[in-house]
């Protein structure tokens, strides 16, 4: 298989030539803005962005052609593989009644992305500290009958603490049964907490996927998300219903309760010049009879709205899933089988348009980094980056020194850890330089996302490889 | 190995982030002219600067890093072997007497580089034939004791066609000695002339190098330009005087007669840009302690001009090589030896800055083919691309399709050929169109090298590898 190095590289190649895009791009829309000879700028800005999409395009390809492409799926099935038996090991210990636990309650009062998230904590801290996890989800909002009555139970035989002492977290002794805090309030913060990937497994995931925090988050999601089979037959007749066909793009358009609270308002042209941006790039080396696209919301008139400003688009969806994701009608079973449907398809995408501060997008891109070797630049959020809600520091590392050329920038050295908060989308991103303590702005493509490695147990009795699949 | 096509997308990738920068460079010069806010687009011509910098540096290290390093450099050698022993083998038939021959006369009235591409031309048309090479070289205007009494004879057994019957291409019927006239005059020119390579090694070359014709070129260039000792001796003295060490740039400015008649002039700052550029980006990679530059021309005031205007600069060069080279005493055994260390020099360095419409420039750069694996991204033409003089049409081939949108551009369908007359370094060539006959600007990027293959004859006799080395 290709060395770290040669993926990383690969990999960085490709990221600093939409960052060098994104420059362009801002700069000299802000002098189109200006009217200063906007026409000639105009101009200007669609050649490169036409070369843009023809260096991406080819640059695409090249994890196909470089000789590696079925080492990386065979390693990517291998480790995917090898954290599920982990994770069932973990979970179906041969006495439950003697295992260690960790409790977790599902009575956040959040969404269901949100929920999903707390169980993700609560089973990597499961993983760290070898305790099997009992998830406790009665009265839940979305069914009162609980978890189990919609989802296969993420134990098949150890369900309960029995009436074992339960000790919240922080303990100041190796308690057998720990309950645990929402992660926003947790103190004594653990530092295997996302975005911190296992150790062992680090040097692995990095040779075939470019987002390794979020492929292994995707992978307790895999464990944790499997719908009963009434449920699983729902989502496929709807699906069944849907003239679902690649190419198409996921877009996911966050209404209602959180505009204007937890992020701005983006209008739909916001979405769809990406959506454009992925089809000409596509027709570059494919034919493209129809731009499919993919539209969840919680707002059901987007869906028509969509449909009427852009005639050129197949717009699938459907409104009535959107209408029970109406906050008053939000947590109810029906509402849970619609954006399980969403989830579903917007993962199943070839590309998704999302904002990030939605934890929606984050859950259906995490789905994606299970359906695919490497998702990692199948998606575009319209704001945040990519986080863990309750993360430990998400740092950037330089890769070459700056000075500021700009009194709202900063400077580094090669090897400074950046503390970041966000990539602009315009050749840049804020974050806070650890060795000098300066925030400001850095340019994104002197810096390289520093992978946070934690020393997780390493689960020997669990065999590497299933008895069916050899090592690659 | 890695793949014809996957080094191909690599190749293309690379040239095309070069195109990119061409295309900005080019049209925001052009507003910061006009003085349009040109402070703010020199400010963003800088930062796109750097940038590409970045990006060329990493793209240099994906050969490095993709596992194919070493198969290139054994692929590399050993088809060069391969041509080596095939020339040898030709040259040197087992009964001179009887072998069929061809007659090349030194006597082309022009400097070195010229006649060095005659003999080449001359010893492609013996290879593509199966004739022994004989040299006339009686009367050599740079040493008129003759080509052996500065290099080895182009044959060890075999250097004369005897009182056969010589007869001048064309020729109606297969004579056993056939004489050539010069390149610029032939009538019914062959199609194994250059830029065509022989079929049977052609999809070996592809895979290490991204210039095959020059590579092919160079391989006869080796062949040809082999210096006696004493020659030999009297070129490394003069080299062991100079303070001649990696990292370093090779410039040749061709001035004296060149000048007004067959080139435009040059300023030193043109070269000088592409030797910054150059150690700009090297310098993302590695501290640069000095920025060394061995510059070749056969104007002696250049050096001194090069020294007081760039004092950040050291120049290695020899003023009196210069002077030598002046038009009233260029065609001397002194000049040619001060020529053979230029070459020599330029061709092994890191990279070179000139102008292809000099022989010398296309010389230095044909021999570092033959140095390293793959020099096609190792230098800089101010004005023409790479060409034989005499050659063959150079087409380009349209990988994407383009519709002219500017009068002065043609449109053009996947797989048209065009043949370029040259790039413009802004983004753009000019070409006409095989299929409409539409002569105009092209964008350079959405088309590729279009390699001509002659079947060549394909030497069964000589063994594919030789006795020391394997097939890799
Ligand atoms: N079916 C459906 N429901 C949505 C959609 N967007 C939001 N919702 C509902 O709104 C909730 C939002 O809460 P949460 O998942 O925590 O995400 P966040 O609030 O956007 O970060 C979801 O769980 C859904 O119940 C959508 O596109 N489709
Ligand atoms: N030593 C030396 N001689 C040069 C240089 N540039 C040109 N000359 C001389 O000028 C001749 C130019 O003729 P030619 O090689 O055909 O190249 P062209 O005229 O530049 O295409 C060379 O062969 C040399 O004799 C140079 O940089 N160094």
């Amino acid at each position: 298989g290709p060395s770290e190095e040669y993926e990383n590289l690969r990999r960085r190649i490709y990221s600093n030539t939409k960052e060098i895009w994104y420059y362009i791009n801002h700069e000299i829309g802000k002098l189109i803005a200006d009217e200063v000879k906007a026409d000639s700028l105009q101009a200007i800005l669609n050649q490169v962005a036409d070369r843009k999409r023809s260096l991406l395009s080819d640059q695409e390809k090249l994890p196909e052609l470089d000789g590696y492409k079925e080492w990386r799926e065979t390693e990517a099935a291998n480790v995917s593989e090898l954290v599920q038996r982990r994770l069932k090991h973990l979970q179906n210990p041969p006495d439950c009644r003697d295992a260690r636990k960790v409790i977790c309650n599902l009575n956040k009062g959040c969404g269901f992305g949100c929920q999903l998230h707390h169980i993700v904590y609560c089973l990597i801290f499961a993983y760290a500290t070898e305790r099997t996890l009992i998830l406790n989800s009665k009265g839940w909002r979305y069914n009162s009958k609980g978890w189990d009555y919609v989802f296969h139970p993420i134990s098949d035989s150890c369900t309960t603490s029995y009436d074992d002492k339960v000790m919240p977290w922080p303990v100041s002794y190796d308690a057998k049964v720990v309950s645990l805090p929402f992660i926003d309030s947790i103190s004594q913060k653990p530092k295997f907490l996302p975005l911190a990937i296992p150790k062992d497994l680090a040097h692995r995931i990095v040779r075939f996927n470019g987002d390794p925090a979020s492929w292994w988050i995707g992978q307790m999601l895999k464990y944790i998300l499997k719908p009963r089979t009434t449920m699983q037959k729902a989502i496929n007749e709807t699906i069944a219903n849907m003239n679902f066909k690649s190419p198409i793009v996921g877009v996911h358009i966050r209404r209602t309760d959180k505009v204007g609270t937890e992020a701005a308002f983006h209008h739909i042209h916001e979405y769809m010049t990406h959506v454009k941006d992925y089809y000409d790039q596509l027709e570059l080396t494919r034919p493209v009879d129809t731009r499919r696209v993919y539209l969840a919301s919680d707002d059901a008139n987007v869906l028509e709205d969509a449909r009427k400003k852009y005639p050129e688009y197949e717009f699938i969806g459907d409104a009535s899933i959107a209408k029970t994701a109406a906050t008053h009608r939000r947590y109810t079973p029906l509402s849970l089988a619609g954006l399980l449907v969403d989830l579903h398809m917007l993962s199943t995408c070839d590309y998704i348009v999302c904002t990030f501060s939605s934890q929606v997008g984050r859950v259906a891109y995490e789905i994606m980094q299970t359906n695919r070797v490497d998702a990692s630049q199948s998606f575009f959020s319209l704001d945040d980056i990519y986080y863990f809600g309750g993360q430990n520091a998400h740092d950037r590392r330089a890769l070459m020194p700056h000075t500021a050329n700009a009194k709202d920038e900063i400077s580094f050295q090669v090897g400074d850890l950046i503390g970041v908060a966000g990539n602009h989308w315009n050749g840049f991103g804020r974050g806070t330089n650890k060795r000098t303590n300066l925030n400001g702005l850095i340019p994104w493509y002197k810096t390289a996302d520093h992978l946070v490695l934690y020393p997780f147990p390493e689960y020997k009795q669990v065999p590497l490889y299933s008895d069916t699949r050899q090592k690659g």
